[in-house]
């Protein structure tokens, strides 16, 4: 596959562009005209920065305003014409791009918009040139790509063809039929961007929020599977307008482009007979859940942790054979406290204070993981070990933390290296209020970090997206999405606020960017584990009496259960097909930093409570 | 005028809402059912505290899908209503707002709408409430206000009026002539919300982008206007949905909403007989031309940008009687750098590091300016004088920088303030290419404080919006929106950038958001004066050799004159009717945060040459 991006796509000066570009990896490279026009040298000096590199120029682009344009303008037009091919000469690059005309003057005759075409394909072959013919979604007589293919095929030129877009095509959700009909060689270029479904002005959906495939919702899978199946062997180019990629640093933006053509790729492939190349990746190894979580932490940061998991019902499982290690365990939920010096953990701890350091998941196969990891350009960790200890591979998620993989074990037993690495206690008799897992982990982080970790997820342990949720937090508005892994054991809902004044935004902001704001765990019975909690001393968030009204007014709920959802501060939310969640969260600790969240599923409730994120967000306030 | 805000409309928990509220002088208050859900106390307290603040307590608000919801929910419903009316007793409030109902499952028969708003009205009445029912503009059925009116006509009851909000109705574009259909005491409750014309759902819209009127572009005031002419006399109320006002503390923006009523009023006044009330307001001074701008600089600061003005044509015009303080001077353009301890300017400097710290209006009546400011609720500064100094008013910018307001001199000369307070040197002699005065003033600011800048430069001076440019930063993208005085004598483009990289947003967090980036000079021979400029050692921006390439392509201009062009980096913009501008920018001084343009307008062209912000921006970042 030949890998391009359009250089709109990222940030910087035109030389800081191609210098990203080329690092991450791709074979060339479209030319968005104002980048040039802003670069103080000339254009055979980004032809030969692009050799340098070892990047082809992919496309010149884009040429706006031609066909069908008033009469008394055409000469002044095919003028213009001639010198941006004359400075693509420069540049080394044969390919233009030419959008459909948007001006509200120009011609709605077909007839009249071809012979222009026909003008412009004829100087295009004199001068060694390829035109590409590109459909805006927002042109003013031709913004269907089946148009522009009608006009095309008219020209019947081999300086003209086809530019397809997969944003113009599927944010308008054209039909894909259409693609039947028209020749691989008239497709000149093939331009790939995904987008959020949003509901604007297609121009400013386009203009703003464009992204790179996987990133977004389009059927990027089935478009680009369509032009391959018809035999289109051309590059596959990003070309992505999106504002927070204008304002992030382009190495990083420039490498997730990458990866998201790789997987593309590969999904794209996945029904198709593989390509060599694309045996590389290996198959999806599926994340089965969270074996166990583990904090940065000082020593007092470690009592005052050790003294909230007691109150949550966990014991002192085992303490490490050689570090300042200790595990706490409630049920299936196994927490580790790292106060080790001269470690990953102590080095995290002091950038980014008390904090989530690592947490490991259980999967199928971790060195497949592994390598799927290394494939798309992912650092792995494998860190120091002592004698007799466990050594586990580790991937690096997108804050710099770790995520351990470890074998899910036989048989549901125990995973051998709690045995080898501590001094394991008796595991404590089971309870009925015991824990039954981590139900999700809720991560929170600086907005320009959302999309890498959307698909550092996607790409690598295959986790899907859910739908967005707004929270209105008292000074401001918090965006939420969730990731999960396919068979729904692992789920990160990913919180970015857009206000500076949240507490979500106050987190990332002190602590670099190391966001765990808190922990459901998952319990059979919540009024058992609640009242076992409160017991052991747990300090309840307190949720407001005018709640408890409100909820007897929107549910068919008896007061008795009402009274006692109340009595221990437990919210309630009910999904349109009855499934129910019962949840209650702890004050928070660490500075208000984290907090632990207690629920209850019950008929396949699947969301996480949205509802009454406002309502905790408000408790959570009433306490500072 | 009784002056209201629904509580949404501001950041903060619910007392802080309503303490603010208070503060900014409201006579009531709509409560937002969630802000009283999530509060701990009762709702007795919140009925409590308002009477202690004077504030009544004037709608609850939202209800939602009731009418015409499926039979066998009708019951529950009921229950719901005889809920929140219990709760409203509780609160001290008659009056709730319905909204019309969004479900999918409702009923579209008018009967069947017309008979559950009976019963509505019925139980409302026999509690002694008044619900006021609403078209929400996304409403199932019912979307427009004369649909309300008729379902409320229909039922003819006391207990059921209309509530009108300004959003739905213009946002739609509805015809406000059906408005004279209603009866004035038939409406319960008017909302009022500007907001920025924008191409998105409607639903969106209101939900994220609603302002305080005066700040977007409905209008408000025909509509206003209306109701007020059809003898409405309740209250005047602000629901604002907007997600900066969410982000930003609660008093200004409560502050801001206040103004905007105020500043509405007179307007809605303006055709009317005046109401005692808007007496307090004197008329419109019109802004004439900046007279001076005002830097605060230390002693080396000083140096530098003295070395900057005199190549840009400036002389020594004076040195301050009893201050550290000198004038410079070119044609019609003043500046004055003051380096004076212990002053305005020192404290400025202290905060904002080297910045304008004031600039001067020449005005028609100073006092009726400043009387204005302060009615609007506007700090004013009276400052310091010594002896045989003249005592200049100002007003106190958003920033907290000063706008001194000067009279205008008879018959052009020059002002009392010069002759009184500085050593005068001579006037120097005319030259064709000194400055014919300053064309704008650019200033960068965070993203919240734009809103109260567009208030501040509305209410009190009169200005006026020009429609918003968005300019590709290398590293981010800015809005710029420009607000003119009248006589588009004085000019402000306003600049906010979305990231935090671009050299708009570094300027504004380093220093406090102080936030002058530049100065544009008019010239009435632009290639004179830049020769002169260049002469006396000025560096100009250096501007690509592309873009005159791109220009020679774009426009049909002689080559001799696009390369006298390049000859001077000067830039070039062509509106539709033929107006020119030609502009010339120097490089950025004082660690990049300022720089000065030269410019000429011919042929009537009014805007600002944005089309040219990226090259300017792009020649910027070469530099660094």
């Amino acid at each position: 596959m030949f890998r391009s991006i359009a250089t709109v796509s990222i940030a910087g000066t035109l030389p800081e562009k191609l210098e990203a570009i080329a690092a991450a990896g791709f074979d060339g490279v479209e030319i968005f005209e104002n980048d040039l026009l802003y670069y103080p040298g000339k254009p055979a000096d980004i032809r030969r920065l692009a050799q340098d590199l070892g990047l082809a120029i992919t496309l010149f682009q884009p040429f706006r305003d031609f066909e069908g344009g008033p009469r008394d303008r055409l000469a002044a037009n095919l003028e213009r014409v001639r010198r941006k091919f004359a400075l693509m000469q420069e540049l080394g690059c044969d390919r233009m791009l030419l959008c459909s005309n948007v001006a509200p003057d120009c011609s709605a005759e077909i007839e009249l918009q071809i012979e222009d075409l026909g003008r412009l394909a004829c100087l295009a072959q004199q001068q060694g040139m390829v035109v590409g013919y590109e459909a805006l979604a927002w042109g003013r007589h031709v913004n269907r790509y089946r148009q522009a293919w009608e006009r095309v095929r008219a020209v019947d030129s081999p300086a003209l063809g086809l530019v397809l877009d997969s944003f113009h095509i599927l944010a308008l959700g054209d039909n894909l039929d259409h693609l039947e009909d028209i020749p691989a060689e008239k497709i000149s270029f093939l331009q790939l961007a995904d987008a959020p479904l949003m509901n604007m002005e297609v121009i400013e959906w386009s203009r703003h929020f464009r992204c790179f495939p996987g990133q977004g919702e389009l059927p990027l899978v089935e478009f680009t599977r369509k032009l391959v199946e018809k035999g289109y062997t051309g590059p596959w180019s990003l070309e992505i307008f999106n504002d927070g990629f204008r304002a992030t640093p382009s190495a990083p933006t420039a490498q997730d482009g990458l990866r998201s053509l790789l997987y593309l790729e590969e999904q794209v492939a996945a029904t198709q007979p593989p390509t060599p190349e694309l045996f590389s990746s290996a198959p999806l190894p599926e994340s089965r859940q969270i074996e166990f979580i583990e904090f940065a932490v000082n020593r007092q940061e470690a009592e005052n942790l050790a003294g909230w998991l007691r109150q949550m019902g966990f014991s002192l499982r085992g303490e490490h054979r050689s570090k300042a290690v200790t595990l706490y365990q409630n049920g299936a939920v196994r927490i580790i406290l790292n106060q080790q010096n001269d470690s990953f953990a102590a080095d995290y701890r002091e950038r980014h204070g008390a904090s989530l350091c690592a947490m490991a998941w259980r999967v199928a196969n971790p060195s497949a993981l592994l390598q799927r990891a290394q494939d798309f350009g992912y650092p792995v960790y494998q860190g120091q070990v002592g004698p007799n200890e466990h050594r586990i591979p580790a991937l690096c998620a997108p804050d710099g933390s770790l995520i351990y993989l470890v074998e899910t074990p036989v048989n549901g037993g125990e995973a051998a290296i709690y045995q080898d690495d501590f001094h394991l206690r008796d595991k404590p008799t089971r309870t009925a209020s015991e824990l039954e897992g981590i139900d999700h982990l809720a991560v929170a982080m600086p907005e320009n970090a959302l999309k890498s970790w959307v698909m550092f997820l996607r790409c690598v342990p295959g986790f899907e997206p859910d739908g967005e949720q707004l929270l209105p937090d008292p000074y401001g508005l918090v965006h939420s999405r969730v990731m999960h892994s396919r068979c729904n054991g692992i789920r990160l809902p990913l919180n970015v606020s857009q206000s500076n004044a949240t507490l979500s935004a106050r987190t990332v902001e002190t602590y670099h960017g190391a966001g765990l704001q808190h922990v459901a765990f998952s319990t059979g019975d919540i009024f058992q584990a609640v009242e076992q909690a409160k017991a052991k001393g747990m300090q309840l968030l307190t949720i407001a009496d005018n709640y408890y009204e409100d909820l007897a007014a929107r549910f068919d709920l008896d007061d008795a259960f009402i009274a006692r959802l109340a009595q221990y501060h437990i919210l309630y939310d009910r999904d349109a097909q009855g499934g129910e969640l019962l949840h209650v969260y702890s004050r928070p600790f660490a500075e208000g930093r984290f907090f632990f969240e207690l629920l209850q599923r019950l008929g396949g409730y699947a969301q996480y409570g949205a509802v009454n994120g406002a309502a905790r967000l408000a408790a959570m306030r009433q306490l500072r």
